[in-house]
Order: C-alpha cells, then sequence, then structure tokens
C-alpha cells in the first residue's frame, strides 16, 4: 500500500442515487502541493475505469503515478501553484468502498450485495474529500475517460463546487456502440466459471475472463491506425508450440498477451463490473431534460473540452457535443480536438499533444 | 440438408499451401441458371466466413438464400444470363471437407489434426468445382468479405480464368487491428472449458465461447453510426432479473443476445478457428512482392472494387488500395464507395446500394 495514501471515513450512511445505502464508506486520496489560505487553489481529478488516487509521485510515495507527465512542480497541473487532489472512485479496490470490500453488518465482502453503483456516486465521494480538507470552490475539477463522465456528473450535482471544468475524452452519456463492448466485456468474466456468481475467492479470481476481457478493453483503447503503423503484419519472434494451430502468430497477438497478463490480478473483478455498469448507466440529460438543458445550467466560468479524433469508444463527436453545449452567456468554453494516433488511451500516452492544452487552461485560472 | 446442394468429389490428393494433403476432398456447391454451349457466362461466388452454398432459392430448394435479393431471373446476378455457382469454403461445415469432416484414415473427424488453411486453399477448390462444370473462363468471379479474399487469391493464383473480377469488403491482406479482433475471438473459444482442446463432442460444443465469440463479431460488422440510429440509449423491454446486478439494460444488449443465440449451434467451433485464421494469414504480397505488384498480375479485364466507409474491420482505404492496385493497361476499374451505415455487414443488408453497382457492372459483361 503506498504511504501517500489518505482515507476519509464518512461519518454518516451514503445514500446511494439508485437505491441502497452504505455504511462506514471510505474513500482513499492522495494529495500535492499545499491548500491556499483561502481555500482557492484546488483542483480535484477523477480517475479512469482503472487508476487509483496515486496520480503522481510524491515525497511519499517516489513509484511514477498513472498521470506522472502531467502532475508536479512545473508541470502542467503545477503543484507549486495548485493543491491537487485525486480520489479513487467508490466502488474501485484502490482503498475506497467497493464490492470487494468486507461489509461490516456481515462481516463479508460485499460482492453483488453492493448496491448499483453510477457516475454520480462516484462524484458525490469526491465531493465529500474535497469537503472534508476545507476547499471552499474548487479552481478545476478535472477527468480523462470515467472521470470524463465524472466530472460532468460533478457538475451537474454540485454546480457552483468549481470555477472550471476539463473534461478529456468523456462523453455525457455511452453510446450503444460502447455499451455492447463494455456489455460484452462483463459477459466474458461472468461466463468465466472461477467468477462463481461473484464468490470467487480472493486468491481464485477468474483470470481467464480478466485477461480476455482486458485484451477487448485494449483493442477498443487504441486504434487501427496506430497499430497499422506500429505492428503491420509483423511475425511475433516467440516460436509457434507445436501442434498448436492458433499459437500467436502476429506482434499484435503478443503485444495484448503480454498486456492483459500484466493487468490480470490488479483489478478486482466484480469492482470491475460494477464500474464498466456504471458507465453504460450514465446519462447527463437526467440532470435537466436534455445533455444540452444540463450543460447550460454547470456554474462554471470556464471550461476546456478535449477529444481525440480515433477515439472509438468516445468519439470526437461526443466531445463537440460537450463544447456547444457547454457555451453559454459569459462562459469561456475552449475545445481541443486533438489528432492524436492512440485513441481512447491517447491522453496517458500523447503527452506531448495533451499537456501544452491543460497548462495553457489552467494559466489562465483565477486564483484570488 | 438442402437438395440443391451438389457435391463434387476430388479423386486425387489435395495440397494445400501450408503443408499437409487431403485425401478425399469433397466440395459443396450450388448453381443457378444453365452454363452456354461455349461455357463462357459462368459467375463464381465465394463467400463470407459463416454462409453454405445456398445463396439463393432455386426449383430444389425454395429457402431464402444467404443473398436472396443479389441473385435469380431479373435480379443483378442474372440467372437467365450467367451460370451461377457458389461454392462453400474448403474448411467451412457446410458440406465442403472441413475439420469436422472424418478423417477415413483415422475414422475420427479431423478436428485439430486439419492442415493449416489458407484463403489460397479455398480458392483452389472453387476452381476445381469450375473446372468439373466444363467452364472454360469465367464471366466472373465475385466474392465479399472473406470472399473478396478468395477472389483476390483466386485471380493471383489462376490469372486468366476470369474475365472480371468483383470483390466486396475485402482486403489484400488483414491489418492487425482485425487480426487482434480475430485472435481474440478464437482464444475466447478456446478458453471455454467445453472447447477441450478442439475434442468437444458434437452435441457438447463450447457454446458459451461461440455466443461470445458471435457478439465480439456482431459489434464489429456493424458501425457505432447505425447502432446510434437504431438503439440509441433504449431500454429492453425484458424485466431485469432480480439479483442481477449485470442483466440486459439496453435495447442493443438484447439484440445482441437474440443474434448469439440464433448463430450458436450452427457452426462448428474448429471451422470457425481454422477459417478465421485463414483470413488473418492471407497476404496478397505473397504473389509477387508487393499488393500493388500481384494486382497488376491479374488477367482479367475489368473489375469492380465496392466497399463501406463505415466498415470497421476492412476499412474503405484498403477497398482503395485494391482499386487503385488494379489500374492497368486497357484494364477497366470501377471502385463503388459506398456510405451504406451497416458497417461491414452491409453488402447483406444496404440491397438498394448494392444491386444497382452490381447489376451495372454485370450488364457490361461480354458474354460471346
Amino acid at each position: 500500500m503506498s504511504t501517500a495514501r489518505k482515507i476519509l471515513k464518512l461519518d454518516r450512511p451514503f445514500e446511494m442515487r439508485r437505491g441502497g445505502v452504505l455504511n462506514d464508506v471510505q474513500i482513499a486520496y492522495e494529495t500535492w502541493g499545499d491548500l491556499a489560505f483561502c481555500a482557492d487553489n484546488a483542483i480535484l481529478i477523477f480517475t479512469g475505469l482503472s487508476p487509483s488516487a496515486h496520480a503522481a509521485s510524491s515525497t511519499e510515495d517516489g513509484s511514477p503515478g498513472w498521470w506522472e507527465d502531467m502532475i508536479g512542480p512545473g508541470r502542467p497541473i503545477d503543484t507549486r501553484r495548485f493543491f491537487v487532489i485525486c480520489v479513487n472512485s467508490l466502488g474501485s479496490p484502490y482503498g475506497s468502498t467497493s464490492p470487494a470490500s468486507i461489509n461490516a453488518a456481515t462481516g463479508e465482502p460485499y460482492r453483488l450485495t453492493f448496491p448499483v453503483l453510477t457516475v454520480e456516486d462516484i462524484a458525490r465521494a469526491g465531493h465529500e474529500v474535497a469537503l472534508s480538507l476545507g476547499v471552499r470552490k474548487l479552481a478545476s475539477v478535472i477527468g480523462p475517460s470515467l472521470g470524463g463522465m465524472t466530472v460532468l456528473a460533478y457538475c451537474a450535482l454540485f454546480p457552483n463546487a468549481a470555477r472550471s471544468v476539463v473534461t478529456i475524452s468523456g462523453a455525457a452519456r455511452s453510446l450503444p456502440f460502447s455499451i455492447a463492448l463494455r456489455s460484452l466485456q462483463r459477459e466474458i468474466i461472468r461466463r468465466d466459471p472461477a467468477w462463481h456468481e461473484g464468490n470467487y475467492a480472493t486468491n481464485e479470481i477468474p483470470v481467464s475472463g480478466m485477461r480476455l476481457a482486458r485484451k477487448l478493453g485494449m483493442i477498443t483503447y487504441r486504434s487501427a491506425k496506430e497499430w497499422q503503423l506500429r505492428f503491420g503484419r509483423e511475425r511475433a519472434n516467440s516460436e509457434r508450440k507445436p501442434g498448436d494451430p492458433f499459437g500467436i502468430d502476429f506482434e499484435v497477438e503478443a503485444y495484448l498477451e503480454n498486456h492483459a497478463t500484466k493487468f490480470t490480478g490488479q483489478y478486482d473483478p466484480n469492482c470491475y463490473l460494477y464500474i464498466s455498469r456504471a458507465m453504460d448507466l450514465f446519462d447527463l440529460a437526467d440532470h435537466g431534460g436534455t445533455v444540452a438543458d444540463a450543460l447550460k445550467r454547470f456554474g462554471v466560468d470556464r471550461a476546456l473540452v478535449m477529444g481525440v479524433e480515433t477515439d472509438l469508444l468516445f468519439p470526437i463527436e461526443q466531445q463537440q457535443e460537450l463544447a456547444d453545449g457547454l457555451k453559454a452567456e459569459g462562459r469561456e468554453v475552449q475545445f481541443a480536438r486533438l489528432p492524436s494516433l492512440q485513441g481512447h488511451d491517447s491522453f496517458l500516452v500523447d503527452m506531448d499533444r495533451f499537456r501544452p492544452v491543460i497548462a495553457e487552461f489552467l494559466e489562465g485560472a483565477v486564483i484570488k
């Protein structure tokens, strides 16, 4: 466990948006930099589906975080200027209350007795962390992917809690193509006999299902164009096993195999199922009639919408919809349409394109 | 079994391109119309991955075929004018020799002892059928999807066997993105414990793996745009099962479920694995240095290349590559870039766009 991880324990029951109540909720988070005396320099970051709150290294934990190149002294999210908070999503297994947590009422993990999780629940858990730290109004709330959805939920639930918002490769709601892909990933896990209807032992998780779901994720997180340039029809180095007519022939297959192997065992399958489903269920139109209505009512003064042209899961048209919808009287809206080749994952890899845009936007943040 | 199905039995061993020999090969096919006295009005059709040779109804078999609207009297592939042959691919379970066939030498199905299958083997099996029917030179060789690859292999292997070629949503070779998706489909089947390393009993096939692979197929055969228009975020009618937090919520999930259920049991899993792999392995550049070199050497006078802008698996750029490469001295090349919404599957559903193009091209066919 990272020594930089802090835990907020809520002393009252947490009511879930779609019904059900969690007791003894805890939310894991990390922080970087210092909160100003007037508490106006805080940035709250929500993550994608799989990362922990460890977005960047710090003196307490020197290991690189998932957005290491983005956060730190002199980096785009500059920790000399901002007090940065990253929360581990409610429902995620890295310290926050989740389906893998022990339910004090039963002494057993929640597993499938965990209530339906929504993106709004994740947003509200993050809000609790900001409040607990004495933040009055966020300088910005920032999130990529699922985090991009979460910042929208955040601004809809707490319209005046942030002065600006940055959504990266997010969406106002999931399209049926993305729902279909995630639904299939979940079914792949649930059909693994080792899933046992969610009642697997911690050391006997449905590895095969998780590996296959991860490979499908990898395929949809990147782009066909990138792979064509990167792999072409290169053959894998590894010798084909004799008597196995369906082994690994191509470099792209070896790449997926390596990544799936790395991921497995790191993520609790039930947590994956709950968070994946939360993404399908999210619809910003639930907050005010239409997506456009909901966006207009956000209390932010400034918004940055970033998207990538090769994104299969959250296509660029969805980013355009957000940028258009955010335009309102007196609000400054910036839309960055990036030609990155790495698809949905670009915010993690194409740093040279993402960093300057975020740096410039945050330089314009007013801190009194 | 369809009564229109005919079988060609080869009386000599069939040498497979990547090694191995099959004895007692049989190739299933159907025909429509009559071969002209000078045998110059024949069209040979190769199929996609899953269909049988039953491309259209006939007096012997009145059930609709997989390309019913395309083939028949007065239809674009006009059976009053042409003698039409559709072959069941070698390796497919609908009557042709395949991994599901009994190996006479052992009395057991070939299963994984079947030699590596290539698109060239499928093309050569089709050529044997045409020869056996007394066809001297085809008026045209036509194929969609895998069939689109097969007609390319056919023209490369037998440069002077056809006067024209029609490739529909095909490709000169598979891109890494398509290879990755098919590789994952195969792995999903192979990881189903019921696959038993290929040694399942005929009545105990790996249903779960086949269903999941089929769903992934469905997702990639259509387009995100079509599904957005067709399903949006419509909720499924079926009641959510109590205590199942991951059941079917959305109409798109119900649609996939219905289609996967229909497909399962119809297709032998080992055959699927072999044919799917053949698509990955195909590379027209194996016939002459580069794709462009291979295409230039085709002996056809005319070529029609059709592709669809929303195709994820065989993207339109691959069709453009074929059309450009086919251009050679004195050869007439037509490229139809269609805006159909139904992705790779468009040739099966968007008939109003496909029919007139094929009809017009075939009207220009010279029959002496």
